[in-house]
C-alpha cells in the first residue's frame, strides 16, 4: 500500500475514534488520563531506553549539543510529563458547555454549544515531551490527535505513544484515539494536511521554515505562529524605573522564548533619560548586545548599529534592537510593519496612550505595563497550552482546552415550519 | 504593472484602510451605512444602466433565463440593497465588546475584547446584490473587503461599487474600504487568496467548483460551505403529523436553497404508517419526485430506485431521497456519513432519541422537530448574514456580524514580571 493510502487508513481511523471520544465523559476522559500518567511514570525505563537511541544517533550525526540536550529525557523530564498529563486530567471539561442560548419569537430554543474539533494533526520538532503534552490536551477536549514528531525522536515518540495508549487502554481510551506517523517521509506531511474531510485542524509547533512548509501545503486549517518578534514601547509617559524592569524582564528572564522582547523602542522626550539606565543595566552588566538606530546610537554611541533587519529579528537570544521614535504612532507603525502579532507592550502612565496603544497594535496580545513574557497558557490561567497563534482566526494567542473545541447550534422546536 | 503587483498593491490599500475603519465610532459607521443606503436609491438608473449591459451580454451569450433571472437588478431588488444597508446600521456594532475579563493572582487583569479581523476577500458568482450586502456588513464590523464578483455582472458591480463608495464619502468612508478586482482574469483569485499577511479572510460563495477551486489555490484561511445535503430523520417516536408538515416545509418550501432537505431517513418502525401519508402528500399533491431504497420501495413501489449517488445529491428542487433504516443510530451514520455538516434534523418526542441525535450528528445545525430551513442569520436573530460555514473553526452555522471579527488580548498591569 503506498503513502497516499496509509495516510488516508489513517486519518478514517482517526475520525472513527473523534466519534467514540466525543461520547466520553470528563470523568471517564480524567480516569484515562490519570492512567496515562501512571504508566509513564511505571514505564520510565521503556522511554529511556528509546530515547537513548535518538540521542546515540543524534550525537553521531553530530547535532548541537543545545539541540540534543533538548531531545534527552531525564527522569525529571519523564516526571514533568506524567505530571502534566494530571493536571490536564484537572483542567475544567470544556466539551458540552453552553456558550450562548436565546429563544426566537416563533418559540426556537436556539442552544450554542461546545463540542470537539475532532481530529487534529500536530506537526512538531525534536522536543519529544510533546508528544505526551499534545496527546493529553487533544485527549481531554475529546479530539482524536495525529501526531508527527521530528525524525531525530522517533524511538522516543514511538515509545511514548505505545505507553500512552497501554496505559489509557486499561481504562477505556479508544483505539487510535492518538497516532503516531510511522514513516520520517516528508511527502507523510504533505499527505497529513491534505486529508479535507478527515484532518479537521492542523497545529504545527517548531521553526519557522517548518511552518511556512505546512501552511504552503495544507489544504485543511491551519493555527500557528511564525515567530516573536515582541516589542516593548516607552512611551513619553513612562515610569523609566518600571520600564527598565519589565524590558529586563522581557529580554532576559528566558531570551530563548517566543514572547521574550526583541525590540525596545524609545519615546524621544524620555531617551535621554532612559537609554543610559538601559545600557547601564542591560547592556553593562547583562551583557545583552544592544544594536541602536541612529538617534539611540547619538545618545549611546557604544551600541552596535542597527540595520533594517535587526526590525524583523527575532534572535531568542542576548541581543536587543533599540530605536527612537517620535511618537506614540511611530511606535505603533513600527510594531503593526515589523511585528509579528504575538506580544507587545507600552509601558505609560497616560491612559490616553494606554488606550492608543491597546486599540491599534494588531497583536494577539497587548500589554499595559507588564512584561510581554506572560504570553502564555499557564500565565494566562488556561492551564496547559498546545501552543500559541499569531494568526486572526478561531484562537489568538495561548491556545488552551477551550481553544481545541469549536461550536454547534442545537436547536429545539415543537413542529416551527418556516413561512 | 503586472498581476501580481497589482494584487499586491491592492492588498496593500486594504490593510491601510482596515486601520481607518478599526477606529471609526459605531455612530459614525452607522452614518456612512446610511448614507450609501440613499446613493443606492438616488442612483438607481445608474445601477440599472450597468445592470442592462451585463444582462444584454448574457442575453446573448445563451445564459439560462433562471439565472438571467438572478442578475437583473429591478427597482424592488434595488430597493431591497437599500434597506439591507439600513438593516445593518441598525444591528449592534460587536467592535470593542469585552467577550471576557479576569484578574491574575498577580494583579494582571486580562480583557479578551472583539475587534474586526482585518481584510476581507469575497469571491462570489452571479448576483450583483451581493456586492452590497457583503460590503455593508464587512464595513459595520470594520473590516476592509476585496470583492471579486462573476464577471456576468461586471458593469453592475462597478455601478454598485461606485454608488457605495460616493454615498459613504459624504459621510467620511475611509477610502479602499471596498475595492472590486478590475479583472476577470482567473489568475486575480490566485494572487487574491496568497496575499498572507494582507488578506486575512476569504469567504467563497458560489458553486462548489468555485469554492473547491479557492480552497485549492488559497493560503490565507478560508471559511465557507460547499453544499447542503440536509437531512430529516423522523424516529420511532415521532409525532407523524408533525414530521409529514416538517418534510413538506424543508423540502418545498423553497427547494433551491442550501438549507432545504434532500434526503428523509425513516425509522423502519414507522415506515408502513409513514411512507403512504408522504408519498400522497409529497410524491402525488406536491409533485416532488421520491428516489426510495429497497426497504422504501417495498412499500411504496411507485418510488424510483435511488441510487449510491442519491444519498450525497443536492438536488436543488423538487426531488427527496427516502431510506428506511433500523436505528437511530444507522440514520446518525447516514448522515454523519454523506451528509455535509449543515443542517439536520430530528423528529422524535423521545428525549433520549433527540439527546443522542444531537450529540451525534456534527452538522452545524441540528435540529429538534423543527425544518432545517431556520439555518439562516436572519431567521437565527443576527440580521443579515454574509454566508453560511459548514467548516469547523472560527464560524459555524450562519455567519453574521459577531463571526466577522476576531478579538485580542488587552492585559493590563502596573509593573508585573515573570518570576
Amino acid at each position: 500500500m503506498g503513502l497516499h493510502e496509509d495516510m488516508v487508513m489513517m486519518g478514517d481511523k482517526a475520525v472513527a475514534a473523534s466519534r467514540e471520544l466525543a461520547r466520553l465523559s470528563a470523568r471517564k476522559k480524567n480516569t484515562i488520563l490519570l492512567a496515562m500518567a501512571d504508566e509513564v511514570e511505571s514505564s520510565r525505563e521503556i522511554i529511556k531506553q528509546a530515547n537513548a537511541l535518538d540521542v546515540e544517533s543524534a550525537r553521531a550525526s553530530g547535532m548541537q549539543p543545545p539541540l540534543v540536550d533538548r531531545l534527552t529525557l531525564t527522569d525529571s523530564r519523564i516526571n514533568s510529563m506524567a505530571k502534566g498529563l494530571r493536571d490536564v486530567a484537572g483542567l475544567k471539561d470544556p466539551v458540552g458547555s453552553v456558550i450562548s442560548r436565546w429563544i426566537r419569537p416563533n418559540g426556537l430554543e436556539i442552544v450554542k454549544s461546545r463540542i470537539p474539533i475532532g481530529v487534529i494533526a500536530i506537526i512538531y520538532e525534536a522536543r519529544p515531551n510533546v508528544t505526551a503534552d499534545a496527546a493529553g490536551l487533544c485527549f481531554k477536549a475529546a479530539n482524536a490527535v495525529i501526531l508527527r514528531g521530528g525524525k531525530e525522536s522517533i524511538h522516543s515518540n514511538h515509545a511514548i505513544v505505545d505507553v500512552l495508549q497501554a496505559g489509557g487502554r486499561k481504562k477505556g481510551l479508544p483505539e487510535n484515539a492518538f497516532q503516531l506517523v510511522n514513516t520520517t517521509d516528508h511527502e507523510a506531511v504533505r499527505e497529513l494536511v491534505q486529508l479535507e474531510g478527515k484532518v479537521d485542524l492542523v497545529i504545527p509547533r517548531g521553526g519557522e521554515s517548518l511552518i511556512r512548509a505546512v501552511v504552503e501545503q495544507a489544504r485543511v486549517p491551519v493555527i500557528k505562529h511564525y515567530k516573536g518578534v515582541c516589542h516593548t514601547y516607552v512611551d513619553a509617559a513612562a515610569n523609566l524605573d518600571m520600564a527598565l524592569k519589565i524590558c529586563e524582564n522581557a529580554k532576559c528572564q528566558r531570551p530563548g522564548v517566543c514572547n521574550s522582547m526583541e525590540t525596545v523602542l524609545v519615546h524621544e522626550s524620555v531617551a535621554f533619560s532612559f537609554l543610559p539606565k538601559l545600557y547601564a543595566r542591560l547592556g553593562q552588566e547583562l551583557k545583552v548586545e544592544l544594536r541602536g538606530d541612529e538617534a539611540a546610537r547619538a545618545i549611546i554611541p557604544q551600541m552596535k548599529p542597527a540595520t533594517e533587519g535587526d526590525w524583523t529579528a527575532e534572535y531568542l537570544d542576548l541581543i536587543l534592537a533599540v530605536k527612537v521614535v517620535p511618537s506614540l504612532n511611530a511606535a505603533i507603525d513600527h510594531i503593526n510593519r515589523y511585528g509579528s502579532n504575538h506580544s507587545d507592550a507600552i509601558i505609560s502612565d497616560s491612559e490616553e496612550s494606554q488606550k492608543e496603544f491597546t486599540r491599534e497594535v494588531g497583536s494577539a496580545a497587548v500589554y499595559i505595563n507588564a512584561s510581554t513574557r506572560f504570553t502564555d497558557g499557564a500565565e494566562f490561567g488556561m492551564g496547559a497550552e498546545i501552543g500559541i497563534s499569531t494568526d486572526k482566526l478561531h484562537a489568538r494567542g495561548p491556545m488552551g482546552l477551550e481553544e481545541l473545541t469549536t461550536y454547534k447550534y442545537i436547536i429545539g422546536g415543537d413542529g416551527q415550519i418556516r413561512e
